[in-house]
């Protein structure tokens, strides 16, 4: 029975998750502590240790053959090290060296949330038996990950499908990121209800000003709140199209907060994209909303963490 | 001495040429005819049986252990046909049968221009030893092929890395390819000249209305023409900071007629790159101009062709 497990750690910007994970995907023991994001560097490491405390005090732990770290970005998986833009306390925090003297050396992999998620919607979710896909997270933030020849590509870094940071504008709005017209500054929940305010949407007495509440006003047939949703729904499909293009993907998966909206993204998302997946080979591309839920970071760093002891993720 | 040479073929739209290449990447035997792309599909045909039977008859045609097609295309690995934009009178044309039926049987890949320029970069140009390079062609249109974990990523139907048709401005200009914004439609040399011509350039008595002549200019200080190599370089970035951002590469290495203006593109290209490529993990992404000449199409279905006899393409 040894090495049929492997532990996960899913590293958020609200919050610290840990789990062990079985063959099957299943999560055996689970723990979580709030992410003290601004308070200290040494706020941060002790609640990694009080999860991964919980996790090594389980009498399963002795079937943990490896670590899985799936990290809020940027992470730098050669270094070992994550520097994510919501935990300031944190920059190139080597966060695999502290993870790995903490779990007895055991063989260790670090990557990106998107990949994570990625990872997840190929072993458990909407991009199963697919050899290559995109799968994206559109929320607070828009991340993904990538799927090339039925494997993970997290890229040399950990980082790679961030496709929240590719320009679809190049002459756009400047990105806290520092570049110009990335989809996150369309396609975001931020920006879809910031666009809707500034367009002249008002929300009810009942509706909230953020993309959920666009979502209900657009379904309620409110101008303006539709013209939101179409608007990141062409930055979506811009982008979904670029990336099929460069990469050749068979299937764009989304998931995250936005995509709750349901038709009010998905029928203008599937509409445009005819607009730009327009080459022979990337005209049958698929669409489909995530299927993973809120684990999906642990399953996926799991997922990446089970190749290291050769285990399949089927 | 059995099987180490390959038979290379590099299907353009205005020649088809053919070789013999040894294990270092020379050429042995080569031969080309004039790419018959108005004719009809028979001629076709028969332009790429003369070029065949030219190798077929040689000495070291025994020596021969596969064959390597690069096309025009799109292509389609996955079913053998070729479509090329440029040669009209081939549609779904099954060109890998019909070379397969020519050479014996042989073990045969099919990729598109893009891969087999990525390729031959990769073997033998400014993207030897790199795990993760994008290699382009700036010329009539715009092209390329990704180098990922240090073998090229042709994707599964030969036409990945397709960086002319991604889109940099979502609310852009029609393409011909059907979508919008595309990159081809700002930086293919082509579209400089026009743009130049429509800003005010005017060729002077010994100036072509060509890239070439705008390049000639912009050097002369003209602003207008500069100006069109400017806009064409942001383009350029952008798409550049794009691939990065979404599979993690170390290098752009740009081929191609338009690449040829040198510093009047490269200068303002890595310029604009600073602006599009924030993220930390794609900060140090260095541009390199190519350094295969006319035969990287061959050279580079070579490299791939040498996979399928077990050969390394060191």
């Amino acid at each position: 029975m040894l090495n049929d497990l492997v532990a996960a750690l899913d590293i958020g910007g609200t919050k610290i998750a840990g789990a062990l994970v079985d063959s099957g995907g299943r999560l055996l023991a689970r723990t979580r502590r709030p992410t003290p994001a601004k308070e200290s560097a040494e706020a941060m490491s002790a609640a990694v240790d009080d999860v991964l405390r919980e996790l090594t005090a389980t009498d399963a732990w002795a079937r943990v053959g490896a670590v899985g770290i799936g990290s809020a970005g940027p992470v730098d998986a050669k270094a070992g090290t994550v520097s994510p833009v919501n935990i300031p306390v944190w920059r190139e925090h080597p966060l695999a060296a502290d993870v790995r003297e903490r779990t007895g050396g055991l063989p260790l992999s670090l990557i990106g949330d998107g990949p994570a998620i990625a990872a997840a919607e190929h072993w458990q979710g909407a991009a199963r038996g697919r050899a290559d896909a995109l799968c994206m997270v559109v929320s607070t933030g828009v991340g993904g990950g990538l799927i090339l020849d039925g494997a993970l590509h997290p890229g040399p870094t950990g980082n790679a499908g961030h496709i929240g940071h590719i320009s679809v504008d190049m002459n756009g709005e400047l990105c806290p990121c520092g570049s110009h017209g990335c989809v996150e500054t369309i396609a975001s929940g931020t920006n879809i209800a910031r666009h809707a305010l500034t367009s002249g949407w008002q929300p009810g007495p009942d509706q909230d000003a953020t993309a959920a509440g666009v979502a209900a006003a657009a379904r309620a047939g409110d101008a303006a709140a539709r013209a939101a949703y179409d608007r990141a729904a062409r930055a979506l499909a811009a982008a979904i199209a670029a990336t099929a293009t460069l990469v050749e993907i068979e299937i764009a998966v989304i998931g995250g907060g936005v995509a709750h909206a349901g038709d009010v993204l998905f029928t203008p998302l599937r509409q445009e994209l005819k607009r730009y997946a327009t080459l022979p080979y990337v005209r049958g591309l698929e669409i489909a909303p995530a299927t993973t839920g809120t684990d999906a970071g642990l399953v996926g760093a799991a997922a990446e963490a089970r190749k290291l002891i050769g285990a399949e993720t089927a």
